[in-house]
């Protein structure tokens, strides 16, 4: 048994749980090594304190399965079988009845949970997902050295981009410029829909590249991530297209210096929501404070938005090992969109810068 | 209210349902023409039998959801406020107490099924899907004419990447210019990540295109699928790269000829199992059948795969204005991997293509 089943089932006996029923996508990964996209079909891992775990996927995966080096059964089924009665029967071989079953809360659907219910009626459920959160928190030396080489296909991402940048180009031709060069260096996969916004566009925290030419005054700014072996990378850079005004430079310094405060803050011991203030004070002194409507930050890893959650209000004391983005941005309606992200991970005495890319200011003539 | 609510409140008073909270990204879409991606918070819409609806949504896309045409009440949220407080503000404003609350079984999480439990502790929990899935497989012209458009790029798209075919090239390569040459159309996403996969790569039903290079006696695969307004294609061509044996011609005419039978067999008042068993037949009589593992196809719409699922248990009935893809497929490791694959809407009296790229095999030199 591996290491992280190996804490898991630690944390099961000293909770009485007598199965843990995995079913997300990131989870059965973490703790199996087999990354399956199962779409609406059943996808499970189960743990149990002494017996051999077991994995359900669609028949079609099972070769994959067995090749992603899990070496403990696996239970495949077709589209007209019900994979439930061939869980349960795997299940009752290993244990007599359950009383305590943990499943992913936030994953398992209602309808999955009433199958669940079925083969154990008097069961009571637990939550999975905080000790998931809090292992895959810390990551390890492997999931590190993927991280930082996904965090550097990033940086060239952002290089590319800023390099393509000419008047009258669309968002979508740089975007596509930027997605292309990624392809070429064998990036198979974007952490989410890659986003290259200008002037107004760029305005709005979660607007969509579309047919907007880049004009001279311009912000322009950046949002992608690559996925490298099933870790992702996020950055976040803006930069001026030719000269732009005074408004757009005070906003983009203010939140140059709310990102780097909050790097700085960055270490073992600090709390989550000490570090999104320490940036948010910063904006709100500045007179930004309504323009900056989102947390600071979330984790990274397997997923592009995992624990910690960098908000103001998690009390979470910070770990040497979490990795996590540092990216607020400030949003003025008409006048400049600016966003700046990094990612980091916390050392044993500070942080690690893991994306690169300068942030000063860069004017593009 | 627009038709699509007033359907659902109706189906709602012939079944004593006091509220259904609807959470899935799609299905808000479908009732409220908000169109919200919020990762992991939520997003709701509450329909009641008589009271106004309201959406709750992150804050930061209140003013999306306001542009998108949803004239009623927006609770908007920020991220360090919880939400389930203010939706049952809104609810308890509305009604008091509910019996039977309707919702997504199959999407709603276990975390928010317990959440909505403690506010209504007694409520029975009634299944939306069936409800929403056989609204939402019902197409309106409104919807075809967006879905003809997006399956006009997956033609074009097919025609860019034959075109893009030579010897040495790699999968990413290809596809890297297929999906260039959609951006430039102004395609913002695909269905689903774009596959290329050649010779024996194209023998998996999964595979993952790579630095796999095309070369002559390969059967050339391609599966993608372009996303216009929420809606999305789907479609699969399998093309010889220089001269393939007589072994590989017998697999591609095989299926070629399972897929046109289906097809051909698609009409109003036929079972889903039916058509899925005319391809299966055929293949399993040319000696196949176990080489083809997955269903024929499946729904497609604002979901790359919805109702009606094309499998030989599905009893339903087909009726005008569903839509489905048909993609019967023959997988002999390191022989041949062949899919075919359309998108097809049920008419009055038979089907119409909505793919229309050719598919006699081609070999190209």
């Amino acid at each position: 048994m591996n290491q992280r089943l190996e804490k898991l089932t630690g944390w099961m006996k000293e909770n009485n749980i007598d199965v843990c029923l995995v079913t997300s996508t990131e989870n059965v990964f973490y703790l199996s090594g087999f990354y399956c996209v199962p779409h609406e079909r059943l996808l499970g891992l189960a743990v149990f304190q002494e017996s051999e775990p077991f994995l359900v996927c669609p028949g079609m995966e099972k070769h994959d399965a067995k090749s992603s080096g899990w070496n403990q059964e696996i239970i495949g089924y077709s589209d007209i079988e019900n994979p439930w009665a061939l869980v349960e029967k795997a299940v009752k071989n290993r244990i007599n009845g359950a009383r305590r079953i943990a499943v992913e809360k936030e994953h398992m659907n209602v309808e999955r949970y009433e199958h669940v219910s079925k083969i154990f009626p008097t069961a009571e459920f637990i939550s999975a997902e905080d000790k998931l959160k809090s292992l895959r928190m810390i990551k390890d030396a492997s999931e590190l050295k993927i991280i930082q080489e996904a965090c550097a296909l990033a940086d060239y991402a952002i290089e590319v981009g800023v390099q393509e940048l000419s008047e009258g180009k669309t968002e979508l031709e740089v975007l596509s410029a930027v997605e292309f060069a990624l392809k070429k260096k064998g990036v198979k996969k974007m952490s989410f829909a890659t986003m290259v916004l200008t002037g107004k566009n760029a305005a709005s925290p979660h607007g969509s590249p579309g047919q907007t030419k880049i004009q001279k005054g311009d912000l322009v700014l950046f949002d992608l991530g690559v996925v490298i072996d099933n870790y992702c990378s996020d950055i976040t850079r803006t930069v001026a297209f030719g000269d732009i005004n005074d408004k757009q430079r005070e906003i983009y310094n203010t939140v140059l210096k709310a990102q780097r405060a909050a790097v700085e803050a960055s270490r073992p011991g600090v709390s989550c929501a000490e570090i999104d203030l320490t940036a948010r004070r910063i904006i709100e002194e500045a007179g930004y404070g309504e323009y900056f409507p989102h947390r600071l930050g979330h984790g990274l890893g397997i997923s592009v938005h995992e624990a910690p959650n960098m908000t103001s209000a998690n009390e979470l004391i910070l770990e040497e090992g979490m990795v996590y983005t540092i990216e607020p941005g400030i949003y003025v309606p008409n006048v400049a969109g600016v966003r700046i992200e990094d990612d980091i991970v916390i050392t044993s005495n500070g942080a690690e810068m893991l994306t690169k890319f300068p942030k000063d200011l860069q004017i593009i003539k």
